[in-house]
């Protein structure tokens, strides 16, 4: 997407330097817009761990740009035993993100086939630019089919605007280009559909209220920010037509885990008969895991949800919100239950919340569960 | 309720001063104790609708001392029409609060009862007192009645911890005195029963996080700050015993006007099973409203979304959260559909969430409605 009229992915190989990835380092945004170099696999796990870059699909990017880097350096530790660690330490990062152990394993799967050092290099590369593609075009198909959506909404509508709430950021900055949940919504814009997003602000790291007000603002989509406690007045209102949000994991039943308080805006949809639709690309399901509830809840620093920073005469600051002495809890998702989401929106079509629809979109993942 | 050892109540007649009134300017806290002087009208107004002070007892209470205020200066500006200029000069200044326009209303007829401008002046300052020392009354009997509740989960539970969920101040910072919601956990906790409050931080203005921590743990009730999204994932994982909330506005038939995000709450438990009680004293009643969906809903600033303030470096400082040109929209208050309400506790009793239930702990307001 862009940036100030120029192209810009979430991650990317330096320019005349393949031993350096470089990313937009999110924490500034909306407010500074930075640039980081990551040259270890020490900076990936500190931006991926520290939150210089996020989101479900950015996650995996990054995991292979990071085993990418891995490999570069791997040579002067003993081969083998370095990526090992590397895979380690990257997939501990964030426990909840799905796309960070399909990333770390698939680079180890496609390094392990290779034969020499400069091989694995080379083929690790590759893999990495092939995550971030798919990445990409997935994100890309999730929009053309979710506008659908948007398109039958408008109709019944007789053309008046569209309000959407989403939830956290599912949007280009959290995958590589386009977007989960945005995707639909940057289709529906650019095809001329009035659209309106309710952006809630997502605390405690407000993603919303930082990144997809920032993305929207960037590509002259309305939306109008709201704190995370709105949502339920809005629907209960008639004031939102739908809601979409993304997914850090799916399983194959369709529970979702998505940013902490996905859950409360998809009880007061069911209550209020507002579809709630989730969008991810399919590196996002958990094929494994038939139970929601098992999905690891991350606890994040308490200190995320005491101070908070913005901006301040020029500068960013950071600012206590709570008594000094008061403690916190930071759980960073939460499982919205199948029953309470209307569909998912993948990047071949959209299906039900079910295993039954599920598997009809994707039967190469039937077999490992009979 | 003490602080620092030293009793306060949250406003009081400044001694050996009765023509000014003091109240703790509640925007500083945590950070700063600041004490506040209020000498007129307009101070009241400014001092009711910028949140020097909130909460619905407290509004209520301030009502009747600025009405106070204005027979004081009432004389000096022909006395009916400055009185009724300042009745609904604060009577606008808060339009969900209905403890506003109940103390309004009482000092408007118990001053039309007096004859002479100093008989005036007199029966509104007593009006005045009467209204702060019946909300700390209430307060304290809330207690009591809602101990009982605590106490049966304590014994459920062979006496482990109580877990109890509030979402916003509805403490003793809100009321006069004891609080409504607190009120149950301050009389559990000094009774030994061993309880824990997760606090909702409660977005926009964060009196969860501001207020309510500050309160308990100036008491010493152990407490967790928790973001406005986690709620729902504490109830799912069986971590809320209960949730306790405070009313701005109930109708007589039980949907519950309360700060923006109760209704998402409220959700939550009724899926999950956690019983829900909402705390009031029956000036917070409104006892003409069958339909909580006609409580009128005060929109406030965007920029209480926008900007947030806080602790930097020993000063209080304010903080831009969004990029600067996104709006934002800010609803102050929501509606919980009586379905959702456990009960209500009063300063009677504890009443099923019904008219039938409500008007029979209050049968004097049976009357009007037949």
């Amino acid at each position: 997407m862009n940036i100030n009229g120029k192209h810009y992915r979430t991650i990317w190989l330096k320019e005349d330097n393949n031993s350096v990835v470089q990313i937009i380092d999110q924490r500034w945004l909306p407010h500074k817009f930075v640039i980081e170099d990551l040259k270890t696999v020490d900076d990936f796990e500190n931006a991926i761990k520290n939150m210089h870059l996020r989101g479900a699909g950015l996650i995996g990017a990054a995991a292979g740009y990071g085993m990418y880097i891995a490999t570069l350096n791997a040579p002067k530790y003993g081969f083998e035993r370095y990526i090992k660690k590397s895979a380690e330490k990257l997939k501990k990062t964030r426990p909840t993100a799905i796309n960070l152990s399909f990333a770390v394993k698939k680079q180890l799967k496609n390094i392990s086939n290779a034969c020499s050092n400069n091989d694995k290099i080379r083929i690790a590369l590759n893999t990495a630019k092939e995550i971030a593609d798919q990445d990409a075009e997935f994100c890309r198909r999730i929009g053309q089919h979710g506008l659908k959506l948007i398109e039958e909404i408008t109709k019944r509508k007789n053309g008046k605007t569209v309000n959407i709430l989403t939830h956290c950021n599912a949007g280009w900055l959290a995958f590589v280009d386009y977007g989960t949940a945005t995707a639909p919504i940057y289709a529906a814009f650019d095809k001329g559909i009035k659209v309106h997003v309710y952006v809630d602000e997502t605390r405690p790291r407000n993603q919303g209220a930082r990144l997809t007000s920032w993305e929207l603002l960037q590509h002259g989509v309305p939306h109008t920010i709201i704190t995370d406690n709105a949502g339920g007045h809005l629907m209960q209102n008639g004031m939102i037509d739908m809601v979409i949000v993304g997914s850090d994991r799916t399983t194959y039943t369709g529970d979702v885990a998505n940013k902490i308080g996905t859950y409360l805006k998809a009880l007061a949809a069911k209550e209020n008969e507002v579809p709630f639709y989730v969008a991810l690309p399919s590196s996002s399901f958990d094929w494994k895991l038939r139970d929601g509830r098992k999905i690891p809840i991350e606890q994040r620093s308490p200190e995320e949800v005491k101070y908070i920073t913005g901006l301040c005469e020029g500068s960013i600051k950071k600012v206590l919100l709570t008594p000094k002495k008061s403690p916190a809890a930071n759980y960073a998702f939460d499982v919205t239950p199948a029953k309470l989401v209307t569909g998912i929106i993948t990047e071949r079509g959209i299906c039900k919340a079910n295993e039954k629809s599920i598997l009809k979109l994707y039967p190469e993942h039937k077999k490992p569960l009979q």
